[in-house]
């Protein structure tokens, strides 16, 4: 099995492509797509949209994974991680890939059985189950790892539902 | 000067065409595009791409003139109208239309000199304005609409900077 697992942002958005075989997991691809915040929207949003469609042609991931805050400090944040979010389905539409959301905890039980783990103990635990050189960086890359790892190990008893 | 109005949600979607010629507006298109809560997400944003896109297609606007609520009850509202600006954002950088938002507030003075105009002053200013047989209908239409309209009477002294 192969999932992309993004990590939603406008500014940085993490995409990390893991492929499964049985217990062994392995990287296929890792970035972090950056935008400016100077930049009109909708370049921002058609940036994010090209990395995007672009992983998912290469790769052809079974699932889309994403991690979902239920709070955000801001109103403003929640609205523009939702730009990034529209990116993210319309590929998934496109190319017919259902999106499942994970809170950071689900993310956390599902690497290190803690809910309330740490960013460190979770970058740890990524780059163990990927067999990589170092621990993975920046942050935002790590978390989308750790979001594609965590829906391999719901995988098959009990994934969450796709997003609606 | 033909201007795309929206009134952004992911569960409806208002969308009005208006054309400016000197003082006199007219309205070339209007609907309101639905969803379901029970469909994907994929779906929903593809949904709306897909109408907002043919409409830009259609008639080619110069403008696309979004309302922009800067506080949201929850945090999940603001999230989802995101996703349907998300599709937005997308049409607009792929036909190069710049995107304007307007705040609930600036719609009002702009059509009735009053920020704090209820629905139903809008929507009579708004049929006087496109010389609509009836009051327009339902909201989410009247709003685009409006949007459209407001972004007419801002230009060219004092429109609003493109979204960032």
């Amino acid at each position: 099995m192969i999932v992309l697992g993004i990590d939603p942002g406008i500014t940085n958005l993490g995409l990390g492509v893991v492929e499964q075989r049985g217990q062994r997991y392995r990287m296929l691809h890792g970035q972090v797509v950056q935008t400016a915040h100077g930049q009109p929207a909708p370049e921002r949003v058609g940036t994010l949209y090209r990395a995007v469609y672009e992983a998912a042609q290469l790769y052809r991931p079974q699932a889309i994974a994403v991690e979902e805050q239920f709070f955000y400090r801001q109103n403003e944040l929640a609205y523009k991680v939702g730009w990034a979010m529209g990116a993210v389905f319309l590929v998934a539409d496109q190319m017919s890939i259902p999106v499942y959301g994970y809170g950071p905890p689900q993310v956390k039980q599902a690497l290190v059985g803690n809910g309330r783990a740490d960013k460190q103990q979770i970058a740890y635990m990524v780059r163990a189950l990927l067999g990589l050189p170092s621990l993975p960086k920046p942050t935002h890359l790590a978390d989308a790892l750790a979001i594609a790892l965590a829906h391999c190990f719901h995988q098959p008893l009990c994934a969450n539902k796709p997003l609606r």
